[in-house]
């Protein structure tokens, strides 16, 4: 199956934008009578047929439409760029995969990057949503500070972070069907004044194993974590 | 911490190689007296000083070595290269940070890649090995065909596939401190055929949950799955 995105689809737009219709007539061949199916990344995807294969403005009316709600627990990451964004890249592509509802990125104190393309971001969560069939498109969120990060509200919140005194792994502290957020820190890990600005709002502090993870890695193996203490 | 990689050390070679040598002396900028920490990729590692800091031949004497037995349980994974090189790449360096103990790339039938390169792989596998302060390198075995992979003993053999006659998920399968083999197919999946045989050689088909995962997102969430049930 090939799935299209069209935010605006709910407000009554009903052709393809330039590149998805490019995609539909010169990529895939499709013509005027074919079946699409399109995601509005806000839980409909909507079955319609193609009434004019137009390879700049690609048109189509709607036949059926289906809402899938949302899981029973939600999962916002907030991260740090990685120096080198291939990575953060291939994260976001990675947890958008598996299923995530909001990314954060946060401006930390060893942070060694101190910018990010949220356009080009954003292009890989819709490219992961559509190749892994979801209708949902997870929140992505520009670059805040720390300080602003820690205000965020959640169910349950957490910080990536390994030292003697804390042996919690992630597993035995997060409850099924909340709404979590989790904070991964930089390569050069959290200062202690902003783990203890952490642990003043509430986030309490875990570990994801005893390997040393790479950032992206440990973005991806928290919220692999609060999946599966889900399913 | 700087982990160098010495698969020699065993038999008393006491020098870096040429690479490594390079790296300490030129881009690290050690001299005698340094200390460094070398690996043997066989679960030893080695706490040495540097006795000719020669950026080509590089010295240390041993003074102390430290043995780190292997984990209760074993991951072997054995998945078809993707189309995409550089995504089965990151697959291993992610698969090696979080931990695994033998990797296998097999030809299935509807494999779209036919070859890999072993020796890059290796040296990825090296470099997530020392990034993520390891002590056993994990083995990586050239390309097989799929039914000499089926043959290959574990006490618990999976193999991923998703469609309505197979609802068990991973996670309800697996027993902690198991020797696991597990199965990923390549982009058009496993055919007939090979479920077929794969189920005659004991292997049990799973699911990874109800996203449709790329290759290599399947063949890192099925690991993390397996290290999660024995954390």
């Amino acid at each position: 199956m090939n799935l299209f995105y069209l935010p605006g689809i709910d407000e009554g737009i009903h052709h393809l934008d330039v590149e998805e219709s490019r995609h539909a007539v010169k990529v895939l061949r499709m013509s005027a009578g074919d079946q699409i199916t399109l995601a509005d990344g806000k839980g409909t995807w909507y079955f319609a047929r193609i009434t004019n294969a137009d390879a700049k403005k690609c048109t189509f009316e709607v036949q059926k439409k289906k809402y899938f709600p949302k899981k029973d627990y939600s999962i916002h990451l907030a991260i740090a760029p990685t120096k080198n964004a291939d990575r953060i890249e291939w994260l976001v592509e990675k947890n958008v995969e598996m299923g995530i509802d909001e990314i954060s990125f946060m401006q930390c104190q060893t942070s060694e990057r101190k910018n990010i393309n949220i356009d080009r971001i954003e292009k890989i969560a819709i490219s992961a949503m559509k190749q892994s069939e979801q209708a949902w498109l997870p929140m992505i969120n520009a670059l805040k500070p720390f300080r602003e990060i820690v205000q965020i509200q959640a169910d349950q919140k957490f910080i990536g972070h390994v030292d003697v005194t804390n042996p919690h792994h992630l597993k035995a502290l997060a409850q099924p069907k909340k709404k979590y957020l989790i904070l991964i820190g930089p390569e050069g890990d959290f200062s202690n004044g902003e783990l203890e600005l952490a642990q003043k709002n509430g986030f309490e502090k875990i570990s994801l194993g005893a390997n040393r993870l790479r950032t992206e890695t440990a973005g991806m193996v928290a919220c692999q974590v609060l999946h599966l203490i889900n399913s």
